[in-house]
């Protein structure tokens, strides 16, 4: 369909070859930040980053993306929006935005507010995590990484890990998967974390040959991919019982010692302590990489999008 | 007198041919941002903006109207303001924000505060709205609005409803007007509300053939032009005097079934309940065009001040 | 050595030769910001102010810095801090700066702050005041201000005055007068005020000609330049005491009057009350000129620094 226009609701929306032309413009932006050179292609062009939930990485990722472009970003905080409240409905207020830029960035605690925005602004909006939903534009870095690490997708061996059921990063990711062939994907989690009904029919619909598992240590050599997300507290009313679980999911040295050489370790960031501040050393560890991915990624989205990518 | 390196304190420091060279000027930047041509009139300028008292929706537009021309905009809020203080007495403040900057755009809940930074600064200052007294470029925004809507202000019958008292964009438009030969200037508000004493004055002895009435309903059938103001509710000390007039003077469908076709309702947003949902579907609502025109006018408006307009 | 890709963490890495080279650079930055040229130098770069304790002076004026050059400030401040932490290691957050931006400036109440963040980051890193430590920039402003002032600083008489003890603008400052050859250098503060001792051990050990005095009478006749800093309540356990010495040590017309005609006042800024506001206006004041000569510094030190000044 191409980008030119488009809204970036889902990674449902986006085929293979979408994603493939994604990952070869980010190609290039990467290449071009590294050699400093300077591009011009967002010059005149306003980002609005409405990011109502408090988030910080993606936040500054997509303020970066902007501005190596030569663009500006228009920071639209939780702050701004309570300020601006004072009851004005939240229509008027993302027609304010819808018309002080080109492009919205949404980043909200309710599932569905992306799509809630797109349907109101003219131009197009970016979903940058709504809720418990989707996260789409992690899922296009989580899937570039792999790529960038393995050459392909297609073949691998994957294990996700931690709260398959809550983490909007993991919904979005076993979406972005079904566009691939992967060899095998694990869901490895506690049993009152595993993934939602809807999302495992879709994904089982889909083709996804995805196996559920309780624990990493039968599975840990088979891995080409270990995708690690937070257990967060809140989910267990027995601290006792989340101490137990925390303690028996996280990435140590130890754990990792049947590993393959070529198992790479990915994150969404932040990481808290469910990976041993030891195992940032090892050469398992891809997250930096990854979160340094996430900066030519975004430049190439916001590009295409925008339309000012020939 | 021209513009460049003027201060923009009061609407009254403009002429008739000031305001009309400013609208050619927007006219100008609305089809270049359209064109998305890369406007590099503020290129390596920075433009201050000290808004003492929170604001979005100014804010956001003045930002935007700098970005779009190359410029940078250097945010200066309230929180910003409250760590800085600490003692500081506020001449070294904006002796600072002018050592920064190529122009300060300033907004205080203090009538008189445009014109106290106006006296310190050595770069040009531009009144963003200062307590209850002026706000000179939403007024410059509601003239070109009419002047887009209907060829030309003069002629016009306008009427301005709400908390005339103090709302300072009421004040502004009223001085705006007597630049223009309207036919008539209905001021339609509850007798509590009505124009301050002062302002009154300044505008009959300027000509502005104004009629104080207290009820939309015998004279919507005459107005090219109606200008909505909310009504706040800490003007009424008695909360249910406060409800009946907010009802009396809501703008709904009902209201507006004697309107000519013809008829405008403008509001310098944000709006909260004297509009009704409704009416934003109507082809009377003109106020989210009027707000969009907000930054080609700001822009225009900062090209001209600091002098890059030719 | 060059400044190119190097670590601003403390003066005392600076030769007399890597200050003139700022300092000529710095020449040509302010006069081409007069003349409005557009410089590009920092297009397409990206500085992460990373200001993790409250400082408005300093962190805008780097954001001046860098707009002015074309470049790009990602204001990190202790608000996005706090919403970050939630946990995350500082390493990790680093990483997160650094490898969205080119160079990061940092600010922070802890002495070493600067050097940890150097530690991690690949990019270069400017301590932009760490804890009672030093604020090298500061210092090279200072420097920089009594060049364009007297043409020299070899033989100048300079009093430094008030908070010897823990203000780092201080520590840095003499330790920048030990590259060059200052007439005399006196130190003027109450007793529980002076310079820490190993402060006074390098700097002597270094050949500065320093004499410690408890009064500025009977030396403000000798001075060419007096560097005022704040004396702040908290050091003074009893408020009586704090008063009699803030009384002593402020700076008024009437002590002034034995003053050299040629003297000149400094001052970090922002200044309280430990300098009268009729000083403002005497020839002596040289503080609102020191504060404007931060931003093409600045900019001098971030073009070096990031390698693109040819």
């Amino acid at each position: 369909m191409g980008f030119a226009g488009r809204d970036v609701l889902s990674i449902l929306d986006f085929s293979r070859e979408d994603l493939e032309e994604l990952f070869s413009v980010a190609d290039y932006m990467e290449k071009a930040v590294k050699e400093k050179r300077k591009l011009k292609l967002l010059e005149g062009y306003i980002v609005a980053l409405a990011f109502l939930e408090p988030s910080t990485r993606t936040m500054y990722s997509f303020q970066s993306a902007t501005h190596r472009l030569g663009g500006y970003a228009l920071v639209f905080s939780s702050r701004e929006a309570t300020s601006l409240a004072k009851g004005e409905n939240y229509a008027d207020t993302i027609r304010m935005l819808d018309s002080y830029s080109d492009l919205i960035v949404i980043r909200s605690r309710y599932e569905g507010a992306a799509k809630y925005v797109a349907d109101i602004a003219e131009n197009p909006v970016i979903n940058g995590g709504d809720g418990k939903h989707e996260h789409p534009t992690q899922t296009m870095i989580d899937l570039y990484t792999m790529k960038r690490l393995f050459g392909d997708i297609d073949g691998l061996t994957i294990g996700v890990l931690g709260d398959l059921k809550y983490a909007r990063t993991i919904a979005s990711l076993l979406y972005g998967l079904t566009r691939y062939k992967p060899k095998k994907v694990y869901l490895i989690s506690p049993s009152i974390l595993r993934i939602r009904e809807e999302v495992r029919d879709t994904i089982t619909r889909l083709g996804l040959p995805i196996e559920e598992v309780s624990s990493l240590r039968d599975i840990i050599g088979e891995l080409d991919v270990l995708y690690v997300t937070r257990i967060q507290k809140e989910r267990y009313p027995d601290p006792m019982e989340y101490e137990r679980v925390k303690h028996a999911f996280k990435i140590t040295p130890e754990v990792l010692k049947d590993a393959r050489p070529e198992l790479k370790i990915l994150h969404p960031l932040p990481k808290i302590d469910e990976i041993d501040l030891r195992v940032d050393n090892l050469p398992y560890a891809a997250y930096f990489y990854q979160a340094r991915l996430g900066v030519p990624l975004r430049m190439a989205l916001l590009a295409l999008v925008l339309g000012v990518w020939r």
